[in-house]
């Protein structure tokens, strides 16, 4: 996503005058997320490669500058945009650790105009990866140890959003995804089936099944619910036998009670001799469904999950926010209603020894002790600091959850952890509150005071 | 989204297999949408433009074609996906107007593997588009003759939802987006006003207003609810008067209640000879809010819709699928539990009369009389058929709006109008029935009798 028209109008307006008038000193934004959507007691930080490489690539080309120049910004505005790059540092929580609201993703510290441009796009990802990613560990939580496919690439918002899906279901442990570019991007599993439209092509059932399994003889999982899901999986064993397939191929049940034709259909297998064929499940389902239906000890070895997923359907969004905190090395925060934020630079330390107990700290205080700083440079002047890969981030995730405690973790009616505040964090809050109290009011008062 | 991996692989196994058995006679699928969400009582036709341009661009890079035979892909395959273009015709449901479900938004008509392969983008963007341009139409029902300004991008799935925001909403008839690079792509205006942060970083309010009116005296509009919103007006108010600014300027709220504070705005701009100054207000608003808002009668000019519309939280997706329904000359269909599909190519015919009565018949039918037919061709042999403008799809859209009946039309509790049927479909699913399952029994017997 290159490109200095990624962002909204007002960025643009409001870095002209920044820009204008020398406002260039550091500015440090603070990305979080200002409270859990219900049903979440837990958010999962995901996207800060997307950020990474937003910001490393941000310039504005000529034709966007020529635009640029159609809405009105002058001369002077389009030269100064046309040195703009991303030259600052960035603080964040890696991938894969699992986070709460109010603490930071990220935090961006550079010249004023360039991180305000940068909210748009750092926003919007940011929210994406961590909304998919976290409705994503819901569905991981669920499974248990039954295998789970990237189905979503069809429903989601647009196939920015299908990458994503598929890289976010992959940190939080999903085993492979039907996203071919996406696989190949991110270099997962790539994992696919046959569609409906294949059987109905073939004069009848049996002849697609077999026609499929000749041709893709490692991968045949057969489709068996287009006519009658039963009557798929006696032609489905049929074809197995006389061709003499591998046993581990499998069906998968599309539609209708699938646990109660899960179970039909095992017997069916394991009477058949085919007990190391697999059953593979999908159609719409949610992270309420896979739990039931692993609980009920349905013989499901795999569930292809898709739009409830890919939209993250419950939840389709996490309320997060790109506030600024701090400029010129002035403490800043509004005092909107409902919308507080809280002044300067963040550390989140994680406690170490009693699961998620997790204190919010001004960046530069001292170390709790038996804690863990959660937030770690990422980019310094404009440049990365390390390439975490995929793998990294998925193996935070399966040690943030293996110690994430039972209320945040429930499916149904979770509950997050308090997050505690320091004293320091909290004296600058009322300090900086005072101080633009004193300065607002000294502002009206001057209106006032004119006629 | 150029690029043949944009799919599921399984579309690729099955493209293989086509393309090695010679199955390449034209198949056609219908795309369409299964069922309203809960909240919709209409959809607006949408992503058209988006599907061809895909259809258009079409084919595998040899780097896609690597990682395919990376995959497990013959040579055979590979040689066959390499000539892949979509050659094929489509006919479609024109961006903007109103449809209801089961009613193809669009049909491809094309050579199996391509018309197979091209199903993921093809649902991926028209879910995408047709479910953000309803909840859009919502807002527009909402509103009235209130301005609205789509303030998305920060919060869509993504850049390109982003864009498909700021391009649904324009078609249900948004005055703007704050969405740049949207702004130029659709050729729409692009509005935009300033965040807090600008607030914050100056010494005070005052300043803040004072430096943006000064640098952009044609598009001011002063946030004001940084520190306390009626102080914040009081000294726009001051600002406006002490530097003589024009009048049309105006102020934004962005929290607390909008109601009550945008009376109290109106008063204080009135009472200081403002009366021309607009009050634009923001805030996550749902179309609910915003109905509430102006039945009131709470003098606010112009919305700014954000998130809740970007990511149409309460139905973020449609139940969209591409299903097939015809081959060879042959009609399709699939008997899936609460999943059956209807068989051949369809048409839609509205009646002209009485609001929308609409009836779902074969292509070929002949016309109803006093009706109109909703799809049309818009692709032949793989080159677009006309160049519709956005101009004609809000226009489309603002003619279906007017004569929209009272029930689909209602924001809560709306109920779509029924689909009537032509008896020749009926005629034709009940042949199509027949004989699948006449050749679904068959092809189990010859299972039974295999030893």
């Amino acid at each position: 996503m290159p490109g200095g028209l990624q962002t909204d109008l007002y960025e643009l307006n409001m870095a002209a005058s920044y820009l204008r008038r020398g406002m260039t000193a550091p500015a440090t934004f603070s990305l979080y997320v200002r409270g859990l959507p219900p049903g979440r007691g837990f958010l999962v930080a995901a996207g800060l490669d997307a950020c990474l490489g937003f910001l490393e690539g941000f310039s504005f080309a000529n034709d966007e500058l020529d635009y640029l120049g159609s809405l009105g910004f002058d001369d002077r505005a389009l030269d100064d945009f046309a040195g703009l790059r991303f030259d600052g540092d960035v603080w964040a929580i890696p991938e894969g650790r699992i986070l709460y609201s109010e603490e930071p993703v990220l935090e961006v510290t550079a010249p004023m105009p360039i991180a305000q441009i940068a909210e748009t796009a750092l926003l919007n990802l940011i929210t994406l990866h961590v909304t998919l990613a976290s409705k994503a560990a819901r569905y991981t939580m669920a499974a248990g140890d039954k295998e789970l496919v990237d189905f979503s690439f069809r429903r989601t918002h647009g196939p920015d959003a299908a990458m994503a899906s598929a890289r976010a279901s992959a940190i939080v442990g999903f085993a492979a995804t039907s996203n071919v570019e996406a696989a190949r991007r991110y270099d997962l599993h790539a994992a696919g089936t046959m569609a409906h439209a294949f059987i109905e092509a073939f004069p009848d059932e049996r002849q697609a099944f077999e026609a499929f399994a000749q041709d893709h003889p490692q991968r045949t999982t057969f489709l068996v619910d287009t006519y009658d899901t039963l009557g798929g999986v006696e032609i489905a064993i049929d074809t197995i036998r006389s061709m003499g397939l591998d046993d581990h191929l499998g069906v998968r049940l599309d539609s209708g009670d699938l646990d109660d034709l899960s179970r039909s259909a095992r017997r069916m297998l394991d009477d058949a001799g085919l007990s190391s064929a697999r059953i593979f499940a999908s159609g719409g389902l949610d992270e309420l469904e896979v739990a039931r239906l692993v609980s009920s000890g349905a013989p499901i070895d795999a569930f292809g999950i898709g739009t409830q997923m890919g939209v993250s359907a419950d939840a389709p969004f996490v309320d997060s926010v790109y506030k600024l905190v701090e400029y010129d090395g002035r403490a800043t925060l509004k005092l909107s209603a409902d919308k507080v934020s809280a002044p300067g630079r963040k550390q989140v330390w994680r406690g170490l020894d009693d699961g998620h107990h997790d204190v919010l700290t001004l960046r530069d205080e001292p170390p709790i002790e038996g804690a863990e700083p959660l937030l770690g440079p990422v980019m310094r002047g404009g440049r990365r600091v390390g390439a975490p890969s995929l793998d990294d981030a998925r193996e935070r995730f399966r040690l943030d959850l293996a110690r994430l405690p039972k209320k945040p973790r429930r499916l149904v009616d979770p509950k997050p952890p308090t997050i505690g505040r320091s004293d320091a964090l909290r004296a600058l809050t009322e300090r900086t509150t005072d101080e633009v109290l004193r300065r607002s009011e000294a502002s009206r008062d001057a209106s006032a005071r004119t006629p």
